[in-house]
């Protein structure tokens, strides 16, 4: 099968890798209908983070090709989506909400997943079949929920959103957009996008945002504290993951209230005196994506929401690389990779 | 009058100073049924905050003696209690809960609380009297209820401490203590408390610690996981405010599990990275003792919580700088300081 494979800092290249097959009982093999790049796949394009031939992708949703004998939860010819972090979904972890935490699971599983076929570990843990198979349109929305969409709900959940409260989003990334989604979907009075790329702007306010700002740094500070009544807000979604955006999102908060940040920390050093006067609450890292995927499977199913927006550049995966490019220069939110 | 004023490092003396007398109308003045030193005082004894012959003392309970023109709540006579930080408890941070970062707020008032008299700014939100005049043995508990039980029961709030719940508790001075008893009323399954120190183990257990773990840093976190099934427990409160402190919190926290801390932040840096992948949740900073004060002073009227019983030294007011000494070299948990 074909599959992308990164060899260093802007080297991306689409090769033949051998199909996966099933390792464990508890494995699944699934065709991916589509696959994608994530944001955090462009930390190690731009030499954040270290990469050796390494097969890329976490994000998919397709069908059941194969499963180990153990697996009793789905079946062959399931639609399916599943999570970034495979997990067992019965541990105490687990149960608590935290399958990015799963005591037997496994992070970064699957790994290259923007490819023609991808082995899922933990498979009647991780994956959920959706209702039937799906419209073409909404393959799109199904990947989106993979990682993006998961990880933008569970900062809106992270930051305590709800009916009454005012929203500010860190970042216009597609997980920062799907955080707006989310807040709207979770009844925010007010949510205040941070952003100043028109095309983002645009989205944010289709997904809900009711302000833009396009200050960062204190200056965001400063005009989201303009538009709080000198209080900040109320829940704070961070979606960047570096040392000015986490500052940028618990100083917009204001005492009491809640960052939710979900951006991958990069480099992050938080002083201890300025948090503990603050008076926020924190909470986030890796989603558990797991948690949330019934709901929004059924809430993409009945066309009540439709994330995939947040694909603005479909190419076939011979094309990967290009895909890379686009993002990283911000010529495009998210990329669509084809694999037929 | 006499009160408690610190000109460096060590050196704490008691000197005759203005009695104060009203400046503002919303201000009452308190003559003390006692006063105290707490574990925060030792910071800048120690150095690790600047004085300039500063009057010391932040903890007080007592006699209202005159009241501004505004004030409403609390007339000449009543036995109040007020927090650390005077707050109107009316502005929209205060109905949140957030007393101790009130719009209004006078952060560290009343200063000079080691002293026969306090002006109390604020008074109409930041004092609440008690049922009637107390009877001597309970104005140990409710000097407490000013700080130390405030803050130690914010701390388990912040950790999300509830039925079912383990609790392990960073720091064994009077507001790790006094978290063990908030833990305890709270109604925690279990509540591990971490201390080297006989009498404060024997404290610890008579406020409700069902284990006592010794050993500190990443030795105290493979304790606690082995007491939590390797998972950590599910509602750690820090009160301390190291870097050592803090990490142990976190570390010992499970993934979804809430660190409630309140020890006062000293040079500490929190890895960005490292609290991401932890998945615990933070909240604390200074108390909003002020939400709390109202249920505290009930249950110490009703005697069901005896939180006086962290002053394990009494001397008088002229010995100050003896209870400071005591405190530094820990031959006392915390030193009561009458006024008669």
């Amino acid at each position: 099968m074909r599959g992308v494979v990164m060899y260093g800092p802007g080297d991306v290249r689409v090769e033949e890798r051998e199909t996966p097959t099933i390792v464990e009982p508890t494995d699944a093999i699934i065709r991916l209908a589509a696959t994608c790049i994530c944001g955090s796949d462009l930390w190690p394009w731009r030499g954040a983070d270290d990469v050796d031939a390494t097969p890329m992708g976490h994000e998919y949703a397709g069908v059941v090709t194969a499963i180990g004998d153990d697996v009793k939860n789905v079946r062959v010819g399931d639609f399916v989506v599943g999570s970034f972090f495979a997990s067992d979904n019965t541990c105490e972890i687990c149960r608590a909400g935290y399958q990015s935490r799963c005591v037997h699971g496994e992070p970064g599983a699957p790994t290259g997943a923007q490819a023609e076929f991808a082995r899922i570990p933990l498979a009647d843990g991780t994956l959920v079949a959706t209702p039937g198979q799906p419209d073409a349109d909404l393959i799109p929305s199904l990947l989106a929920a993979s990682d993006v969409l998961g990880t933008g709900w569970f900062a809106a959940v992270a930051a305590e959103v709800g009916p009454g409260k005012t929203v500010a989003v860190v970042g216009d990334g597609a997980v920062g957009l799907l955080g707006v989604l989310a807040a709207k979907q979770l009844g925010a009075e007010r949510i205040i996008a941070m952003s100043r790329h028109a095309d983002r702007q645009a989205l944010a306010r289709e997904f809900g945002a009711t302000d833009i700002v396009e200050e960062r740094g204190d200056d965001g500070v400063t005009r989201i504290k303009e538009l709080t009544d000198g209080l900040g807000a109320h829940s704070v979604i961070e979606a960047v993951g570096t040392q000015e955006s986490m500052m940028q999102a618990i100083r917009s908060t204001r005492p009491g209230g809640h960052v939710g940040y979900v951006g991958v920390s990069h480099d992050v050093e938080l002083p201890g005196q300025e948090l503990f006067f603050s008076g926020v609450h924190l909470h986030g890292g890796p989603a558990p994506v797991r948690r949330f995927l019934p709901d929004l499977i059924q809430l993409i199913w009945n066309r009540e929401i439709d994330p995939g927006k947040v694909f603005d550049l479909t190419l076939p995966l011979a094309d990967a690389a290009e895909g890379y490019r686009a993002m990283d220069e911000r010529r495009a939110i998210k990329v669509l990779l084809t694999v037929d």
